[in-house]
């Protein structure tokens, strides 16, 4: 099975491609899509809709789990974020994979087993469960793929498909 | 000059679409596209994405007129609009189309001169300014035809081709 994490921006959006073989987990690819701040809010989503798609195209994803905002940001920040995610998502939906979202407290739980977790924590486990050389840079691109990886830990794939897909 | 307003929703989308001939404005068309709530967030926004961008083939608007989310809003609105937002904007940016936004201050300005007006008093104003038999339903819709009109007043279409596309 392939998952794709997304953790969604409109500066920067990082992926990571994984594969899941039974219990074993392999980094496929994993990087940031970013765009210039002097550019238009709707240029930007342009590019991240055009970049992404490539990305799904090339990589084929069964499914794309993509990080939910945290509520307790400000209005501004999830009004931006949201732009961006909607672009993301319609993106997967046209790639036709199934689509799941995952808060970071879930992540937190699924990478470390522990929701009081720190940041460099959760980018160490990531880098170990993925047996990478360091800790992929920025952020974003080893949040994206702890997106994914608490995907591949959730494990329910084929009982989706069953049920169709996740609202 | 041919403007598309925008008011979105994930729910509902208003569209109105109008034509400025000097300081005359003709209403070309008006409706909405609505989502059923029981379909997944990524369906919905495909089928606005879809239905907008078929909108934006026929109508090829000059400019698209998009309203800006009051940020008094709670943080779960905004997060859920700006991602039906983002879906639009792209459709517009696809369609080449110059992006534009107004705040409902703005809109209430341009459409009846007051910001204290009530949103009856805006509709009317919106009935008469397009010599439409009657307020358009639902309110979105109304809405949508509010930002057309405030764009149309704005008239600086030929100054923004010179200074190329809005941020």
């Amino acid at each position: 099975m392939r998952i794709i994490g997304i953790d969604p921006g409109i500066a920067i959006v990082g992926y990571g491609v994984i594969d899941r073989q039974g219990n074993r987990l392999k980094a496929v690819d994993y990087g940031s899509i970013q765009t210039e701040a002097g550019l238009s809010t709707a240029t930007r989503l342009k590019q991240i809709y055009d970049e992404v798609t490539e990305l799904y195209q090339k990589f084929r994803p069964d499914v794309v789990a993509i990080e939910k905002l945290f509520f307790n940001r400000n209005v501004t920040t999830a009004f931006t974020v949201g732009q961006a995610r909607g672009v993301l998502m319609l993106a997967a939906e046209e790639a036709g994979a199934v689509i799941t979202e995952y808060t970071p407290l879930q992540v937190k739980m699924a990478v470390v087993g522990y929701g009081q977790a720190q940041k460099r924590q959760i980018q160490e486990m990531v880098r170990i469960l993925l047996n990478l050389p360091e800790i992929p840079k920025p952020d974003d691109v080893a949040d994206a793929l702890g997106v994914a990886i608490c995907e591949a830990h959730s494990n329910t794939f084929t009982d989706r498909l069953g049920k169709g897909r996740w609202k």
